[in-house]
């Protein structure tokens, strides 16, 4: 039987891809995610070797997207790197390629001006996601590849992605097939959402749900709201609830422990997969 | 003409009811939004003797709300301390009683525990919170009260408030008369939401909106998120768009500002409504 319990690289930052790789097969693992800046540190051929002769899985390869820009050498230069990043994910064998799409383009931090002159135009900003969107599925299909929209929860609205649920995200995927555009159900987004059951029985309907990712929603957030994600188990998120959902929408990949933050990157990787494989026997493999 | 915008005295938190009645009719505001806190210290008949001696519209009693209980001293607490504030709301002369309905019941703050057993079925605490409402319609309409239900940012839906969108609320609303159950666009808590120009318009066409609330939403977030607010122009919010929305949808009633901001607190009353007007009659007055 397949063991879907996947290791996201983000969660053990401290370890190489070699580490990482090595840690989840070690772990019993089958599948890791991958995030790109250890794809890069590794080298592109060589990861995708690692990955192969370790007989893992490449759940995913995070991260494309930040496709929001309004000026022709932002929008050339986001295209560019997508393309990079549709390569990679060919390159490393997997056909998921999550896509955080990038929030408002002129306001890229806290102001000191009195009244910021900043582009605040959401609507139009969504627009350009999905035109951007629209040029860069032709080349992800030749490639193999399928953009996975990320919705991200609305704390990152302005800064980070103007996607924010999953129903959004479904209406962008709509003009494209479903092997072309997906969309992730990352538990740390969505948790919140009143349509959530809804618009996950959608994903499923309509062939699009690529990845599953789990982390929980803790408070007090952190700092840095970022790195404000815990284990399974530890915050708010109901996590039978929302996997019994995912099942019965027919997801039967991968699922990605996706975690921020600092105390637990603090940990040695391999407790944190002890943590992770006990967290996931409990509270989501039950209700798989 | 009627001059809209109103002083909610959790703007200027450190006045008392009775000098933010002076402040907001100094600077030539007709209406003030007031908070239960500052009421209470007053006295109820005292307070509103005061706004009505200085001749302001009361815009709306912030708030009640806090339903999400399951258990039933939990419930009788919520519905009795409910039943209070509709009666000061009547008393005080405002027909709006801001609810914010309250969040996980079980889940009060981080655990220290490896895997807290709180209630954390959000499901079952947003059907509570309509039962609730339920309940308390036909109180507060013998009182002459509107209960106005608020949707909280995602970031609260955890600990404050399992109503997160406009579009849940008007949903809760529809069980009830538009003068009986009512809803406020605060545009700090749903500025991002895919669907607010949709919501907005069926929110007019229903006759539900009861208060327009305005302040912005800045970066970086501020260690309590709950203070983590701007004035209007500050942050990322595009508010020309989000009034022409909300005159469109046929609101004519006051406008608040209601900030919670450390640094905002800070400064003098005085400062802070000549910097509130000045936003106003910038980024919001030429688009009602």
């Amino acid at each position: 039987m397949t063991y879907r319990l996947s290791l996201n690289t983000a969660t053990t930052k401290h370890w190489t891809l070699e580490q990482a790789v090595a840690g989840a097969q070690h772990a019993g693992l089958e599948a890791v995610g991958l995030w790109r800046d250890r794809v890069a540190e590794a080298g592109l051929e060589n990861a995708a070797r690692i990955v192969r002769d370790a007989g893992l899985r490449v759940s995913s390869l995070c991260r494309g997207g930040f496709l929001s820009a309004a000026d022709p050498e932002g929008i050339a230069a986001a295209l560019e790197d997508n393309r990079l990043a549709i390569r990679e994910a060919q390159a490393l064998g997997t056909h998921e390629l999550i896509m955080v799409v990038g929030g408002l383009p002129a306001c890229s931090g806290p102001s000191s001006a009195a009244i910021p002159d900043g582009d605040k135009d959401i609507v139009a900003a969504r627009r350009r996601v999905s035109e951007r969107i629209g040029e860069l599925v032709g080349y992800a299909r030749e490639h193999g590849v399928r953009l996975v929209l990320e919705p991200l929860h609305p704390i990152f609205a302005a800064d980070r992605a103007v996607l924010s649920t999953l129903g959004q995200c479904l209406d962008v995927a709509a003009e494209f097939a479903p092997q072309e555009v997906g969309v992730v159900v990352d538990t740390y987004h969505v948790w919140w959402d009143p349509q959530l059951a809804d618009m996950i029985a959608r994903a499923g309907r309509e062939g699009r749900i690529a990845s599953y990712q789990i982390c929980d929603w803790t408070l007090p957030l952190a700092a840095d709201a970022l790195l404000s994600r815990g284990h399974v188990g530890d915050g708010y998120i109901d996590f039978p609830t929302i996997t019994h959902w995912v099942t019965e929408a027919g997801y039967t990949g991968d699922i990605e422990v996706e975690i921020f933050n600092e105390a637990i990157w603090d940990t040695p990787g391999e407790q944190t997969l002890t943590t992770m494989k006990e967290r996931y026997d409990l509270l989501v493999a039950p209700y798989l």
